[in-house]
């Protein structure tokens, strides 16, 4: 069974250019060929032209609320009509309460789409795993876009949120801050991580498309 | 010169279905028929999907940031490349404070976008006419989504809205909550508005495409 | 070892009155004479007042933040200056995200200051159990202010939060919601919980007085 | 008539521990030796303690809510039972949304309570003058705490506040940041404001007491 890649594309001015239409491409050509999963989480307003080319999309965030006189927020049962297949929630440049994400995990699931829920540490990991989201990332916020890996500067924070989130649910944990290239794709594995959250590293090099295989290569044969 | 009729599709279950699709090009229509514009205010997540039947479109929010690293936040900027004329700015249902409004205002003229800031009363306009958005809307929150027009339970709030922003600057004022029928709209404009604001009315019409002619009629000849 | 009884302020205007100050001097004497320890978790702005009075005072809420250019936010150290011993964190009507919670906890705990952190649901005590408070209270948000006591209603919420954070770390844990008589606390503490934390059934109860008596006496001889 | 000088004790350590008690001395001599109305606006913990030493406190913060059950938020009434005069709204370091504004600024207005508006342009000011507050404070957020006086590097700032509020209301005009010295509060004075609003410049003072005493002369005679 292969991992699993998650490129949140961010804000950033590339996710809305070129740049982020091929990188959809080129997810697709690495989904075919290595039988890597690779999701893509991109802002809410390109959602749609990216599941045209990639089908596995997620937006970066969906809101705490259900269809009705909302403006501007995003229930989750929507991302069906957009035939997105899920959702990053509380990520670490978007927290929720507790609260909010057990209620966006279960309109999620109720809707039949995904979940990945992140953690900022193996303890905040283990609360939310009482919440069975299809996958928890853990992500220390100290680390997230400075090049510095999570998998090589702090690899007790994996092992010790796979650990924490076995003892409470059977989730998939992912690993993400500071991701740079292969070789820390492949210790996140060996640390009991099934994929890696990346954004910086792919949305900010000078050749994402090429990034984007070399991150994507490790996690064919885990 | 035409007025202007502004539809928020809200986060209806409606806005995200073929009801939404079949009212832009109803809109498309109307804008060639009528010669009123029509700004469809659509969730960001089938906003590129809209703009493909109807050019006038805006979101209902957009972030007080810039491009970079920021997860399920959308810039002003990134409205360009996804084809959206602009955005409501601090609607009745995600209020903003006065200095996130004005950086919003600012980002979206800068990229040579448009915005229409919401305001619940007079006085909360007059303050925001000072950022010189492209629309000012003046909408009581307490008739929003009730059926009972602004125009005709609360017309001084029009006028006044109206007088206020000439005061500070050449802003167009339109007017919102509980706008139902053509009569309500016919109205709004002999008070001084340039155009309405409506969401409910034609969202949860049993006849949305023909409720937004009914609307927009009226506009026709201002 | 006796138990612990938390009252809850809240904002009713009796926390203001003369009943809050009387309260507090009946917090007193149940202590010397029950043994039971009594937390006046009260308003901020009352609190050096009440302090005077009845020893252990706690405030409803402080923020991440440190001393410095603030302004109308309290940082945990300062509940030193004001005699005060500890905060309530995360309460259901003040939530948090996790990392304030952790900030919030570390902080009282550097100053020497208590913490009773409250989680909603046993998951999320599990999750905070990692924060290694002083207490934690578990309190399902849709029992609160009813009436209907969670130690009768749902004891299952006692008894899984107490085994999930035991798991984590040995931190007490207390029950709330609903808590109305003595029975309900005495139920309370058979589950395994090391006291309770009530609000309304105190502040507006005919008598406050008896109340508090009527709720302690059962945690005298746990 | 004497001008208004208004110290904001922010959450600076200075304000918890005897600093903030002896300067709370000398408003009260200032206030009698020069007629100067000398407001601190201290952190709800401390705001009853320094009540008994000078009679004219304001908090820096109300929550717009009414009295009852509300963890870790001040009503606005409550500031009567702590012999509390007023609070500082809308401060650039707690920024409220207009509609909470005006709910913080008539509950106060109908407790009997006096409110001092913050705004961060003459443009803010006019909208919030429609809320007819006690006061009204204009402070560039830019200039907060630089030591860069308003009254000297942006005057037009006071002069175009001071005249966008009378436009609307009748309500005096302070102003404030970066205000260190007496020739800036003697500059502000003469461009038209009532008083300033000082923070720093007093509560990081090698001598805070000499610091006040400096501020508040060049008001006994405005």
């Amino acid at each position: 069974m292969a991992g699993i890649l998650v490129i949140n594309y961010k804000a950033y001015e590339q996710a809305f250019t070129a740049v982020g239409v091929k990188l959809a491409s080129e997810a697709a050509k690495i989904t075919s060929k290595l039988g890597v999963r690779v999701i893509l989480a991109v802002p809410s307003i390109i959602a749609s032209r990216i599941v045209e080319i990639h089908g596995d999309v997620y937006v970066q965030h969906v809101d705490p609320i259900g269809f009705g006189a909302h403006t501007g927020f995003i229930p989750p049962q929507a991302l069906k009509y957009a035939g997105v297949k899920g959702s990053l929630v509380n990520h670490s440049e978007h927290k929720m309460i507790y609260r909010d994400v057990a209620r966006v995990v279960e309109a999620l699931r109720d809707a039949g789409l995904e979940s990945l829920v992140c953690a900022d540490t193996p303890g905040e990991a283990e609360g939310l795993a009482h919440l069975r989201p299809t996958m928890i990332a853990v992500e220390p916020p100290e680390l997230i876009g400075t090049g510095i890996p999570v998998s090589k500067a702090r690899p007790e924070v994996i092992t010790d949120a796979v650990e924490a989130v076995k003892r409470v649910a059977d989730v998939p944990v992912l690993a993400g801050a500071g991701i740079t290239d292969s070789s820390d794709v492949q210790r996140a594995v060996e640390l009991g991580a099934r994929g890696v959250l990346v954004a910086s590293a792919v949305m900010k090099a000078r050749n994402p498309d090429r990034k984007l295989w070399e991150l994507a290569e490790p996690l064919a044969s885990v």
